[in-house]
């Protein structure tokens, strides 16, 4: 197997005790040097405490160690659940000796309960002897909850002749949507970068990959994105030419587990790529691919594998934006269904249903009022996430 | 059994062939004298023919008939379409000998779909024939799509000595969220009134029912409410003592309806009324409530029976108001489940428990911010539902 750790970081991912299963649900990372880092969190209002916690903590741009657990999201606990948060950041700190403000936290799981915090602090010298330069597959499977495979992404990339990495791991699989779009994503790389350098390049990267997907339209309150660079590679990024290469390296990644995350989202059987195009702004043509993406009647009839296309105008029609509907083509695939507002008859949804029936497509709303277009991902809305969503807690 | 019918109106309920399951699929309302007519319309920008049709024909604020079909939208239809609508509008003012534009027409069911026209031309005169004082549970049932019961809710009041009544018809059940939250719903009266009267009081009563629930979220691109009113019991609503008291009852039946079709919603197993109050403003509190009303994940746990606040205080978080989640306090039926943002512990949870395990319910999230309040009914999110909609068009 390919090897997907990034140099000068070691990971781990053990079972603490937090999750009934008996499955890894505490996770740590350690950078062997200083880092930057760059983070972007929730933008709901509720926010957990280890998220709180890390806006203070990241603000300084630099960062050493991160500890993780999944099982419980340590959020709606009020200041104790503050307190637990900045005591599993101690445990950590002291294990590893580093200063407790290099020590970042985060949490996901169910929301509102206490967080066991004697399980985790039993459970810390373990996850630190654990350690390694291979853990990283461990670690993804630490931080799971919903998610049924641990999900690694990792390429390289070269800069001045030096090979560079950049290995990223995401957990989902609900409670997803743009702004943020993701529960916990945290991106190590080797090389070097100022954090207003670092914090750029996510947020562009983040942009078209995590903050352009949706599972469900609910907005977690612990989504929390980490990109630590710690210059083992011996190469600095500080230029457009190497912001660009390196850029395009960390879009891939990004990218990478942004799809993954929406395949392996909560019951999903579909990845849809939602392009719509010839709106007359980008902000418009955001607000249809995310209303369309988020219609649980869309969504139901891909699972269903109907190419429903009557459902697609009727979203796009209620998403608050100014279209005619006599305008509008739809594809699937790259077979036309709808050619101006109209369906283009039963061969056509013939061969879209065919399209329907493939793990993976795109599909095309093409509203032909102007030349702004926008793309996002998204799932289809199973039985299989009734399921879990209704039973999560039992 | 109570009798449900409006005096002076007759209606029938016919099987004509649209439905592939062989069910009353045509349904005729027709008023024995002129009636004035007050109508709202989707606000969804993709519009069905017969919507566009009747926005035309309600302007003079007078009609005598309805004719509606189900199993076909006769929406996406283009020219065709229109025509269609047209000509079916046209076959019932022949058969009733009555101005065409008199008629109006709605349509629900499949979008996209040519309207088979000449099933609706064979069957109009059968229809016309089977008009009766007693229709109305048939002809509730002919404009049935994925409901489950046909649904009439029928009141009566005085006015100046004499009876009136108030007898109102909806169907649902999918695609239904405020702003019209209904796809069809018609209501007649016996008391006579201006147009703008009529107009005036059926936006208040829906502004408090059919505008204020949801199911999916989904808007159709069909939603028709009518309230016609032909003057057969004698007495005419003007001044403010005769609206407050005919608005009491439009009210009660508009609820009645609204209520009704929630519980009958597609896979619904629960009817909850999500009241938010302490907030700043309405709009916000409206806000709000339509976030939660709409989040999957707390749909599901509804359908779980889980009492997961969490989510709860995550879709709060995320609706776009500025709440401080420390001042919110969470309310299953009279059980504080949440205070002050923070759980109440195991044993408010057992009693909340036991309130989600009933058919019907209120949800009070209070802000402790303000004094606006605003009430939202929802229902939960089945497996069922997902079956439905996966399977609707096979």
């Amino acid at each position: 197997m390919k090897k997907m750790d990034c140099p000068g970081f070691l990971t781990a991912g053990i079972a603490s005790g937090l999750k009934k299963s008996g499955k890894r649900d505490l996770g740590l990372i350690y950078s062997t040097a200083p880092t930057t880092v760059a983070a972007m969190f929730t933008r709901n209002l509720v926010k957990a405490a280890p998220v709180l916690l890390d806006q203070q903590r990241t603000a300084n741009g630099s960062c050493r160690a991160v500890i993780v657990n999944s099982g419980n999201a340590n959020c709606c606990t009020g200041d104790q659940g503050m307190q637990d948060a900045i005591h599993m950041g101690r445990l950590a700190a002291e294990g590893l000796e580093v200063d407790e403000e290099d020590v970042l936290v985060a949490s996901t799981g169910v929301i509102g309960e206490p967080l066991p915090l004697e399980k985790i602090e039993s459970a810390t010298p373990e996850l630190i002897a654990t350690l390694s330069a291979d853990g990283l597959s461990g670690f993804a499977e630490a931080i799971m909850t919903t998610d049924t495979v641990p999900k690694v992404v990792s390429r390289s990339g070269e800069l001045s002749g030096k090979t560079f990495t950049v290995s990223g791991v995401i957990k989902g699989a609900g409670m997803i949507r743009p702004d943020m779009a993701t529960m916990l994503c945290f991106v190590m790389t080797d090389i070097a970068a100022r954090p207003d350098t670092l914090k750029s390049m996510l947020k562009s990267a983040a942009d078209r990959s995590l903050n352009r997907m949706t599972v469900d339209g609910d907005t977690s309150t612990n989504d929390t994105v980490l990109l630590m660079a710690n210059g083992h590679a011996g190469v600095e990024v500080n230029g457009a030419e190497e912001i660009r290469k390196f850029q395009t390296v960390l879009d891939e990644v990004l990218m990478g587990l942004a799809k993954w995350l929406i395949q392996d989202a909560e019951g999903a059987t579909k990845l849809v790529e939602i392009v719509v195009k010839g709106a007359e702004s980008k902000p418009q043509a955001h607000k249809i691919a995310d209303t369309l993406a988020n219609s649980p009647l869309f969504k139901t009839a891909l699972f269903g594998e109907d190419a429903n296309w009557g459902r697609i105008l009727a979203a796009v029609g209620r998403a608050g934006v100014p279209v005619d509907p006599e305008t509008i083509d739809i594809f699937f695939g790259s077979i036309q269904m709808v050619k101006r507002g109209i369906g283009c008859g039963k061969k056509a949804e013939a061969e879209a249903t065919a399209v329907l029936k493939q793990d993976e497509f795109t599909l095309t709303v093409d509203l032909n009022q102007g030349s702004a277009s926008e793309t996002v991902l998204t799932c289809d809305f199973s039985i299989d996430y009734v399921r879990i969503n209704a039973d999560y807690r039992t």
